[in-house]
């Protein structure tokens, strides 16, 4: 790597991330500090029921003090794989099962800053049941048709960079079902 | 808000992030903490270059230890407008200047942890010069055909989560252009 790492040390830490400060020597050989969040891996999942309708979350996010839509997305459990934990987020968020689940890929999600990778999915086939929501989540479902879904994305409504980035990656599949619909 | 903040303290701070600690009532009336990363806005633009190629840059990110495609980005310095912002990073990242900026919208970046905004703006006609990188950053600038990087995108090969989205977001747009040459 480009950068030497001298020492590493967490000087913050909560149940959700850390922040690790590392000593480094920059690329010029100077020397420098460069601050890790540390986060875990995290999911995202876009839902689409065996009625061609998306499922989309209205949340409100403390950090923001705003309204969000939003697909539903969690970060991974210890020793759980991204397919269990995108699954698990779709039954705890909306209550849904999904008869398929592919893997639409990762990306980093703030690789300036913080290590956290995030994995996305398309379910299909979902059928919704019952909600087991956490105490600081506070959502909404709401079921869209994909077309609706779609023009929301492009017309920036979804202010969610993750949420936004998901739906976009499956357009072409989005859009394939409605013109078999 | 559903939410009610008891307090308020910066429990941690370094140049370019603070984390704020609040003691909250949850919607439920329990107490609780919600740790919020605060950050600044930041603006991410997409360059095309006046013989229609796409600005691509090779980036080193320390956080996760990889080489990543992305465009060019950064925070907001105290006082600057995104627009402004956005005319500094593909100045300083790429030696770009556009004759064209268009505004593309906004969305939350990590709002499950974090308040930073992200500013997305698509630059056309954009001339190419010499670059003004910082010591921490490791960047190559690429020029990629258009049809290249839709096609990188859609194959989950840009792995900076923010670059994908607003690649992803001017598809349209993209598409034109080609069909434009």
């Amino acid at each position: 790597m480009p950068f030497k790492t001298l020492s590493q040390k967490i000087v913050w830490a909560c149940p959700w991330y850390n922040v690790r400060q590392d000593e480094i020597l920059l690329p010029d050989g100077r020397p420098g500090v460069y601050n890790v969040v540390q986060k875990e891996a995290a999911v995202w999942i876009l839902p689409v029921t065996t009625e061609k309708q998306v499922v989309l979350i209205r949340s409100y996010r403390y950090t923001v003090d705003d309204w969000c839509w939003e697909i539903p997305a969690g970060s991974l459990k210890a020793g759980q794989e991204p397919v269990e934990a995108a699954r698990a987020e779709l039954a705890e968020e909306v209550g849904g099962q999904a008869q398929q689940l592919e893997y639409l890929g990762q990306s980093y999600m703030a690789n300036g800053i913080c290590d956290e990778v995030g994995h996305f999915f398309l379910a299909t086939g979902v059928a919704l049941g019952e909600t087991a929501h956490e105490a600081a989540e506070v959502i909404k479902v709401h079921l869209k048709p994909i077309c609706k879904v779609l023009q929301m994305v492009r017309a920036n409504e979804i202010h969610d960079a993750p949420s936004a980035l998901v739906i976009l990656l499956c357009a072409d599949r989005l859009e394939a079902m409605i013109d078999k619909q």
